[in-house]
């Protein structure tokens, strides 16, 4: 069993709620909503992403042998239902915002409507590779504006939640405007360019570091970027000038610790006075986007950052409050009430405004029957079980960007946000509570005031 | 190719520094250590996790036709060196903790010995899994401790970066001392039990709440675990005793949102007046250790608790400073003097020395060469390429909580601690330092200074 394409990676609530759906032949339209209750400390916008992996997800569910024996032998679960789960497949329909969107809280950036057992078991894969790409690409999306157009590259697998994570952090990271990645499998999967230097211990391998760019540098004539602060950067910087001085092609060099700042720029008049003067600076170690942003402020000569594990984890905040909710069964429209979690009832639209310039004005959530004045967000993915065509991950990447040159100067910086983006809830949408809370739900609400 | 086991999840580094060792034929034995370097702030200890994963890649390592395809197309490498990584396999030693063994900074978890490529490419994936799974059972242990015996179940698989995170995180939690998980895979992949309950939309999905109850009794009669909190909780709770009143077997309610202690006491003396004296409370909804640290000591009749994303991301502190080092090469002892980031050459053993009832009493990190009073925490887990029998993760996890019980009373509070567990650096390892700085290494550390 996969565990990346495993119907069993799921919770076990998914699966005895579905034989409870299918005891009772609870089969009517279910539509559950994606979206993120609130913004984290210190953020003011999200990138939405992972829909690909999400949509790959939906369109190849189903329940092999080996899957459906461990459901029979766990005992848990009745003959009928287990037959019954080896001929489930995706059937509905799934909207969603493109990849590379930016939203805000009380969106939904993704519209699943089906037959209830297919649209709940959904639940837990979606959100899970729809959370965290869009927690990566929202947390990318701030060191690609901190940068200012230096190039950035994600360095972060070694510290990565596992394999799928640093491989799909690759592909947020490029999705919200990176560069590249280190990650080698991010090639031929996503087709993302990838870079790499040397290691620290490819310099202490070797008796003296000047012997070790040498021996590099032979073997990548045209691409070697030299580690140079191993055991003092000054002086690896004067390595790889004499390194050059003999004829080898130096392409630049990269610092790894201490003060990036004071160290790129000694290194800088070290390169240029050693007749170094097209030879990049890479710099990395413990970077992040408040760091990038001080070191560009101050015009530290970087020409390129690698960003790991504050990117990959994204270390400050490495979860946003997203989740996926029923809104409506069999027609009707359905709503939580639960303390602090309450959500808005049916099938939302998302409409936004522009300013003349371009830049995002605000926005409206509405019911989808609601039509708003502005751009609606979210599109028909997926028609009745069939995928429809998706834009490649370059024009992803190419939205992104764009998006990030639409947003209000205020959300562009690090600093804390005076106001936050306005999102307002559209009338017909409290309307629609409201009409909830006077059915069904709100006798139950009422009779527990009691 | 499959990222789980493809060697090209991995840094490209690494694969442009072994073509350059093929290139001079630097194939003498490297000696790399896993360690973390610093405590995350507020914690005290970390736990050993994620071995058997790295055994597991390490022993199955090898280029496959689709890799080396990938590899000579991207036109970075020699076909020498193709070929040359199509025989590619460890052929070398491998000593570590056993998972489930708590250990400090700067004390190596793991070692490898094996020719300079082969030990240089484990690198990124190695510390990859090792480092998640320590992360994962680190936090853990930590609500392990604070639950008191209290039941804890894993629920985070939704907001685990994705699909290897959910699966390890399940795992590493289990090894620490949780007693099961949600994630249903986790159950045939690795044994762990898996528990589940309903979630708010089978109760929404309903015309009411009773109904639903109804409904999922019926097909779990004896293990029906009633979510209770969508409308109003003691409301719920009145209708968990109505229907275990009709004759239907309430294994328990479960509460997910609100202030915890209080429902859980009113929901309690409801239950225990329905004469639903044996059925348990679950409680679940934001949950880490420190909330159930407070439940525990005001006494919360709350029977299990189910923790979810901050324990699968470790929320406070998604990473650690865990870093994979060469410390000797070619006979050679080793090492990086990078500002903030130097290491302690040679291979290395750590000794720990117990007081009479047997909890700790201090570690002292010293060279292999230099045998002290105490426990040997390394031991040898591959030998020449081979795999040795490891522990079944049963066996792991009684040794985890084994650990947890020889923990020093301070380290086993949530509080900051007054003085951290005391690591001595031996005198022997401080002197091979210094000897490696009075060798090649240092000359250039001299040269540098002028």
């Amino acid at each position: 069993m996969n565990p990346l394409t495993s119907p069993l990676l799921t919770d076990l609530y998914q699966l005895t709620m579905l034989q409870a759906y299918f005891a009772r032949g609870m089969t009517d339209t279910a539509v559950f909503e994606l979206f993120v209750r609130k913004l984290p400390p210190g953020r003011k916008f999200l990138v939405a992403a992972g829909l690909e992996q999400a949509l790959d997800f939906i369109s190849q569910l189903r329940f092999g042998e080996e899957e459906l024996d461990w459901i029979a032998r766990s005992g848990l679960f009745r003959p009928d239902f287990i037959e019954h789960l080896a001929g489930l497949r995706f059937t509905g329909d799934v909207h969603a915002m493109p990849e590379g969107t930016v939203f805000f809280p009380d969106e939904p950036l993704l519209r699943v409507s089906a037959p209830m057992p297919q649209a709940q078991l959904l639940e837990t894969r979606v959100l899970n590779l729809v959370h965290f790409e869009t927690v990566v690409a929202s947390k990318a999306a701030r060191s690609v504006l901190a940068a200012k157009g230096k190039r950035l590259i994600d360095f972060g697998l070694r510290r990565a939640h596992g394999a799928e994570a640093g491989l799909l952090a690759a592909r947020a990271a490029y999705l919200a405007g990176f560069s590249g990645t280190s990650t080698v499998l991010a090639a031929p999967r996503f087709g993302i360019p990838v870079f790499g230097t040397m290691a620290h211990s490819f310099v202490q391998a070797h008796e003296d570091e000047a012997a070790a760019f040498e021996h590099f540098a032979e073997v990548f004539p045209e691409s070697a970027v030299l580690l140079i602060d191993t055991y003092d950067t000054a002086a690896g910087a004067r390595k790889a000038v004499e390194l050059a001085r003999s004829g080898v092609q130096v392409k630049g060099v990269r610092l790894d610790s201490g003060d990036l700042g004071a160290l790129s720029r000694r290194v800088r008049k070290i390169l240029d006075a050693g007749g170094l003067k097209d030879a990049i600076i890479f710099a990395s170690g413990n970077l992040d986007e408040y760091r990038v942003a001080k070191l560009v402020a101050e015009g530290a000569p970087i020409d390129s950052f690698g960003i790991g594990t504050s990117l990959v984890t994204s270390a400050d905040c490495p979860f946003l409050d997203a989740v996926y909710k029923l809104e409506e069964y069999a027609g009707q429209p359905r709503r939580k009430r639960s303390t602090g979690k309450a959500t808005w009832p049916g099938r939302k639209q998302v409409y936004r405004r522009y300013h003349a310039d371009g830049t995002f004005a605000g926005d409206v959530v509405t019911l989808e029957s609601d039509p708003r004045p502005g751009e609606p967000l979210l599109a028909r993915v997926i028609e009745r079980g069939k995928r429809l065509a998706s834009p490649a991950l370059d024009s992803a990447r190419a939205h992104a960007l764009a998006q990030l040159e639409r947003l209000p100067a205020p959300l562009r910086s690090l600093e804390a946000a005076l106001a936050p983006y306005p999102v307002e809830i559209a009338p017909a949408l409290r309307a629609a509570a409201e009409a909830v809370d006077r059915t069904t739900g709100c006798a139950s609400f009422s009779s527990a005031a009691t």
